[in-house]
């Protein structure tokens, strides 16, 4: 495999690091694919824009930061406005329908879903938008399969809320293209 | 300030990553510091030791991964074993009493505090021991204040479970020993 450089972005308290926790510990755990995820914290985590790095690879990985990556999922406007210009040409660029316009020129594959408003109609908590989100990504990236995301849920997520984020993770997945990679 | 280097070590439910970004998020959020904090997973991961490294400075850090902790926790003998050898001369050991014992010869000042026990003795939930041990950790180290931890908590716990946590932080303040930096 190629080695997957993915960065995740948006705004602070839409479980961005979360997800990426999870995608990582699901590759490595479930598939045994190497992975390492970080966070870089400076002046613009004060301004508000969050963002989470990471990669995933076969092979080891030497240096941990994302520099252009793959993918970039990016959630709110602000976090596209700052990452946008980032991707590796070529790229796939993942955004919210709601949160996001596409106002810049970029040289990606871009997959504009609606998944806050579905996620609040079909489940009614926004808190499960992450995990939409993941599921969406899985689906169009195919780096990890679903099982492997489940798994880590069941570990992570109190019972009572793992049927919700079972939804959530299957509404994503139905909600996205069939990319050919 | 010196840029300081920091590995959390200990198993996988022990709340390792958890801490890491608590304490990442303190810095910058409310200290004006810069902050990079990452998790690699590797085969180690499917065998269990758990590790999270964080990167302060008050100038920008240009490379993310931790090679010579300044300082390092180790939850769990299986941590300690392995990453012990990695310290930085002079660094700060900080071990919990209860899981580790200390079998190698390592140039660092030992810091080895009866924190899981006094967890479940004075709060009765090891859910929480990850929080005493940053409250130890910033004790000792005096790189963030406890109002921000605190600032971070709010944020992050669910409102009922506030008091516990401030607890468990409260007592690893109370727990560390006043080393001179």
């Amino acid at each position: 495999m190629e080695k997957c450089r993915i960065i995740f972005s948006g705004s602070g308290g839409q479980g961005i690091i979360t997800s990426a926790i999870i995608l990582a510990e699901a590759a490595t755990l479930h598939e045994s694919l190497n992975a390492v995820q970080s966070q870089a914290y400076g002046p613009e985590a004060r301004g508000g824009s969050s963002r989470s790095d990471v990669i995933i690879s076969d092979k080891e990985i030497r240096y941990p930061k994302v520099i252009e990556p793959n993918i970039l999922v990016c959630l709110t406007q602000a976090a596209y406005n700052e990452f946008a210009s980032l991707i590796r040409p070529g790229g796939i660029l993942l955004t919210d329908k709601f949160f996001v316009k596409h106002e810049k020129k970029v040289d990606a594959r871009l997959v504009e879903l609606d998944m806050h408003r579905e996620v609040l109609k079909e489940i009614g908590r926004p808190i499960v938008f992450n995990i939409c989100m993941l599921g969406a990504f899985i689906a169009i990236t195919k780096l990890v399969k679903e099982s492997s995301i489940m798994k880590v849920l069941e570990k992570r997520i109190p019972h009572g809320f793992l049927d919700m984020n079972k939804n959530a993770l299957e509404l994503g997945i139905t909600m996205a293209p069939d990319l050919e990679l």
